[in-house]
């Protein structure tokens, strides 16, 4: 077999045998096939499209690149979650010990953030302590004995998504649904998970901006489950606006923390519902949605989710005294918060407005390898549907010097649209494929 | 400017500033841009196409990204001639001293074949002495004195053509319109042409096989031709069979020979008198293709044409003993001749198995730097709309042994079509755009 007539023969519009994809792929990884013609037949795939079967045997190919984690030495079933990425998304932090407290395990490896969207990692490295690098044998124990651990990756998975993502990067062939799903896919299932519940953003802050193109990549990501034999869900959520009020690091946690001392955001609160009873379900704790979403309320109302949280975050060697009621966490400097220009109804907020206004005030990166600042960014005082008189409090931003923040406040200002009358009720989840 | 930025736009199916071509191009070229950035933007390019500027901008930069020729100090117009490449394309090796003969010069860089079509070059050196390795100094005293020179490249003329086609060749973007047609004009261009004749083959033994693909190739490069200012005219001619008789590169000569001695065969002729006539139009020594070819006629029967292809054979070091009448070239150990299967008319004879038989008899090259074997090759004695008995003379093998020969029997007997009714007259030539 030969990588050129593989090429020719995906840039012809014909599909590719498991044996086409397998060689292409692992020929990849192991360098026997350059850069260059990964790089053509990266534009070809985004050209010409895969069929779902070409979309499963990928994904499988790049899972089974590298090392894979077996964790059913300590679970039975295994469910991993995945966002596709937002701003103000800190769901993880909060689910994570809602439903380890309701006696699903979750082991979970998150990953850092790029551009306006955040990653988990950066914000538990808010909390004093906190160790995102863990070994295997630790992510198992403390697993076993909490229930819950949060980790960056404990060995390379999936290689082959590692490398091809890092070259679809500089040759323009990222916006490409079923190299998006495999790769998103190949890594959860590298990592071990029986179940994944996928947390789908559409929306101004999300990588699809259109319903349509949100339900496409969800639809595929649940047919390559099927396809490999993994259950798994998608919950398709609104990102036009941030999620929740908080958007940084460590204003994240605290955030997360009220929720899981029952006073979180309306939204916030709905969305760790949804995705937690899906998480449940999947892995059996629950029968149906309405039921796991009782067992949910119940952790969180009882405190054993917010006790799991603390055990949690001590377990992974993170201080608890800067969690304390109110927190003390680093703060920044400048601490301000601006009024409504106007009166009237918030209209919309540009969540990708305010995850660029956080990754300028430090919060988030430009580029790989930036120095991320815990204490600063923004927490939305108004959110979409309120009703403002001038000079109300509309947001607060927490900058580490006057430059940051009167740039901060010009785009800020800038991602609020007004309507003088109420709007119709904005939709949270807009539907859950299974 | 970023180069992921470049393919992007082309992917989305923009068109390209010049500013943006030349900054892919001169980067490509001086290595500040990858081989995997410029694979994807190929496919890109495959993909989404160029418009008649882009294709332009194109070939100037491409052109312009190495050392160029400037042959005005030797000739008033250089009138340069391409062909797409063929079976039994020995046309160059008739028309320049033809040409040449009725006063206008031709100096002209050849290639080496590759697959199934042949080079001129690898003809030439069939010829013992002749030298295909000349210094521009050289080519153009050769040039002044006998007003005709064919040699390789004398320096390395459009290094990113070079350097893109090597990597189009194994990631699978050969057949994109804009970049065949730009990587052959910036080769033109940079050797210094004034106006160029191009001989676009269509049919089996041709890159293009149909006439709408030949004629979309020719008028991207005369529309090429006009946007960089050069005279340009296409004759589109047939390559379903092979032109001529000979294939192979000492039978090839031997042909060409012929031809000038006033006994080619009536295809190659007419071929050469309508190739010819371009050029002379073109260079400005005719009127028009009428009188040019009256030109022309005359040069062949008058023996002037024959007498500046030997001024120019022993120019370059070419021995003429070899070339009497008859010829004593290298011949191969075997040389047999293969009867007619049945009776009837000759109704095709498929040029691409033809030259994949001379191929496979040694005359040509499955990959990059094989070795050729001068003597071997295929002599059609009859060619289409031919009425033949049983036995009567079909093809001679000129091969280097018995397996040789019975492999290039089979092949050839296969390439032959047949009918009971004689069929209507060939086009040779389709048309010409100018």
């Amino acid at each position: 077999m030969k990588a050129v007539d593989v090429i020719i023969k995906k840039r012809d519009g014909h599909a590719l045998s498991r044996q086409e994809i397998d060689f292409f792929i692992q020929g990849y990884t192991r360098g026997n096939i350059p850069d260059y013609q990964a790089a053509a037949w990266a534009m070809a795939v985004l050209w010409r499209g895969m069929t779902r079967q070409e979309t499963v045997d990928l994904t499988l190919s790049m899972a089974q690149s590298g090392a894979t984690m077996d964790l059913h030495d300590v679970a039975a079933v295994v469910v991993d979650k995945h966002s596709t990425g937002g701003v103000g998304d800190k769901t993880t932090i909060v689910v994570a010990p809602l439903v380890a407290a309701c006696g699903l395990p979750v082991g979970k490896m998150s990953g850092r953030g790029l551009g306006f969207s955040g990653g988990t990692l950066d914000k538990l490295e808010a909390i004093p302590g906190y160790d995102t690098a863990l070994s295997v044998e630790r992510f198992k124990a403390q697993l076993r004995q909490i229930g819950v651990v949060v980790s960056g990756q404990t060995c390379e998975l999936a290689p082959a998504d590692g490398k091809l993502y890092a070259l679809r990067d500089v040759t323009g062939t990222v916006p490409s649904l079923p190299l998006i799903a495999s790769s998103i896919m190949s890594k959860k299932i590298a990592a071990g998970a029986d179940a994944i519940v996928l947390d789908v953003k559409v929306g101004r802050g999300a990588f699809m901006t259109t319903l349509d193109d949100a339900t496409s990549l969800a639809q595929t990501m649940v047919d390559i489950g099927k396809g490999v034999g993994r259950r798994v869900s998608a919950v398709l959520s609104d990102m036009d606006q941030p999620l929740g009020r908080a958007v940084g690091n460590a204003l994240e946690v605290v955030e997360a923390l009220d929720t899981l001392r029952g006073r979180g955001p309306a939204d916030l609160v709905e969305h760790c519902l949804v995705t937690g009873a899906e998480m449940l379900v999947l892995g059996g704790v629950a029968e149906d949605p309405a039921s796991a979403r009782r067992l949910l309320v119940d952790a969180l109302q009882s405190g054993r989710a917010l006790s799991k949280f603390n055990d949690w975050v001590v377990a992974q060697g993170g201080s608890l005294s800067a969690l304390g009621d109110p927190p003390t966490m680093q703060a920044a400097p400048i601490i301000r918060t601006v009024g409504a220009p106007r009166s009237g109804f918030v209209a919309s907020i540009d969540a990708m407005a305010v995850g660029l206004a956080a990754v300028e005030l430090g919060a988030g990166r430009s580029q790989k390898g930036d120095k991320i600042d815990h204490a600063v960014g923004v927490v939305l005082e108004a959110k979409v549907g309120n009703e403002m008189r001038v000079g109300d409090a509309l947001f607060s931003v927490h900058a580490n010097g006057e430059a940051a923040f009167e740039r901060a406040r010009a785009r800020l200002s800038a991602a609020y649209g007004w309507s003088d009358r109420r709007g119709p009720e904005r939709t949270l989840v807009y539907g859950v494929l299974r």
